[in-house]
């Protein structure tokens, strides 16, 4: 028998206040047309950074939002850190290569003694983690998972950059993406209003395929050469393949748990912009599930995007209810889908 | 029942000849007196450089070393790669934070349509790949694991270093590290020559601790302040700590399997330095066990240690022989260690 593994609350951290497209037009000189530009292409409104909009000076680091994400998640599952037995985090956005943040998370909030692990991970990372915590609580090896997902996006954040003198592709980048970080408790035991994980879908795509995002790091010896333009996006592809996988992703799902469109609740779809999200919704058809999405409040947040849109789910699903989150990664191709059933 | 799980076989890759303490010091014009005391002191004689030394170019990525390493694991095994259906890497250089590099290595390797993980891991990080894809081999949903760990110190090779203005500390930064990947096959089936794994051990003891190793990276919007440090050891606490930590561990993974120190056949210790696994070793005391060591050779290599000493272990091993090995981060102070019994 298979042992059931529930996800019991959900936590969020974002930094700051939201910073609009204005506020972006303000501070980089952009024009009122860029302003609109942006609010219909790309369909993003607001995100919070991690730096001072003005200096670009770091007010937030990846493991300030953790601490902050995991604490509420563990306060609203009632779930002491002393109990968590394994902690699983995703991220593309490390604040160092070493220490892992996820093991100075572990030390903020007094949890030690356990097995910790950080992924190196984009869009589909919160449901990686979420994979590899479950399997651990299947073996019946831990009991309590905290798992974590989210980016910051500080450390190529440019503040003397002139973005009048960039393509239109690389002003996307300062757009798109936003800071925050989510965390969930997912435990062996029951309660109430929590949601039962049924199926958690993965799979790498990338076989022969250009990646759909590259995002470069430099060590001690820097690289002039490549820096500013360490975030690289192939947006073309992006907006062919991402709808495709995620109607595949879908339907391997539902064959998975023999469910049809019908039985489903809630979708929580892609979010990679308010456009794309809407353009999938779309793609998706499933008129009768109510959709969750946060993008165009939050922006992108990579790894923290599935909690953000797992948080607005927990309050209003019912018992019985079945959802449905999928999350497409471009970097190499990356289809992950996690269905939930609530308790 | 348990599954087991076998390790059956092991690959690895070191980029080039090895580059002596001779061939540094010529580089960086230290004198011959240096040249003793590293040997003295630290007690690593060789170690593979992915750049080139003289001019500091790349001629190796993670991904070239984890292709190569992979192949030369995958056919010893006498596993195809599309009997792959797990990838776990553990590293602390990805290529790029996006893609994830497992995720280059898979399509190099024509794998696909698999779950691939990709841990950001330190000295561990080998011991940890395999328990994340032991524990996903233990739940029946794989059967056929490819698991990877390496490093490459490229990006923080500055071949513009003024390494007589650098304090001693610094200066052995250049002198531990070497670059390196391992892969293994890990499989439910067992095999002639096989290495049953009979238990995991791993623990986080960062509580209240400061970071022993410390490795930094920027990003677009770089940080001059700071590069050429990026990578910080604090030399005292690991000299203190780690060989404390080897013992704990030994004594915790022997009481878990009911093994007495008498048991063992082969110990395989930390791998910082020739000097410190020399002085580890005499401390765990386990005097009727063969050591297995590669760090004199090929320096400290990060998340391919273990692999690299497997590698010397499975050929010599005989059916019944008992193996512990040991890895110690000293990151946010991980414990780590594997026992494996032959088939």
């Amino acid at each position: 028998m298979t042992i059931p593994v529930y996800l019991r609350a959900v936590g969020t951290a974002l930094p700051g206040s939201p910073v609009t497209n204005a506020m972006l037009a303000e501070r980089f000189n952009m024009s009122t047309t860029w302003e609109q530009w942006v609010d219909t292409f790309i369909g993003t409104s607001t995100r919070y950074l991690s730096v001072d909009l003005a200096t670009g000076e770091p007010r937030y680091s990846l493991a300030d939002l953790g601490e902050t994400a995991a604490r509420r998640a563990l306060d609203a599952a009632g779930t002491a850190p002393g109990d968590v037995d394994l902690m699983v985090m995703g991220t593309s956005s490390p604040d160092q290569l070493m220490p892992a943040t996820v093991n100075v998370i572990a030390d903020r909030l007094g949890i030690n003694d356990v097995r910790a692990y950080q992924l190196q991970s984009g869009c589909t990372g919160a449901i990686q983690a979420l994979d590899v915590a479950r399997q651990m609580l299947l073996t019946g090896r831990h009991t309590t998972a905290l798992v974590l997902g989210g980016d910051i996006t500080a450390k190529h954040y440019d503040p003397t950059l002139d973005l009048n003198s960039l393509p239109p592709a690389q002003q996307v980048n300062g757009l798109l993406f936003g800071d925050g970080v989510g965390a969930v408790v997912l435990a062996t035991e029951a309660s109430r209003g929590a949601a039962l994980i049924r199926h958690i879908h993965l799979r790498l795509t990338g076989l022969g395929r250009t990646p759909g995002q590259v995002v470069d790091w430099y060590g001690a010896a820097g690289d002039d050469s490549v820096v500013g333009i360490a975030v690289r996006e192939e947006y073309k592809a992006i907006e062919e393949s991402v709808p495709v996988m995620a109607c595949d992703t879908l339907d391997q799902m539902l064959a998975h748990l023999d469910w049809k469109k019908i039985d489903l609740d809630y979708l929580l779809p892609p979010q990679l912009s308010g456009k794309m999200t809407a353009r999938i919704s779309e793609r998706l058809d499933v008129p009768d599930a109510e959709e969750i999405s946060c993008v165009e409040e939050t922006g992108n947040t990579g790894n923290a995007l599935p909690f953000l849109q797992l948080e607005r789910l927990l309050p209003v699903a019912e018992p019985g209810d079945r959802a449905m989150v999928i999350a497409i990664e471009s970097s190499k191709w990356i289809e992950s889908g996690l269905a939930l059933e609530m308790n």
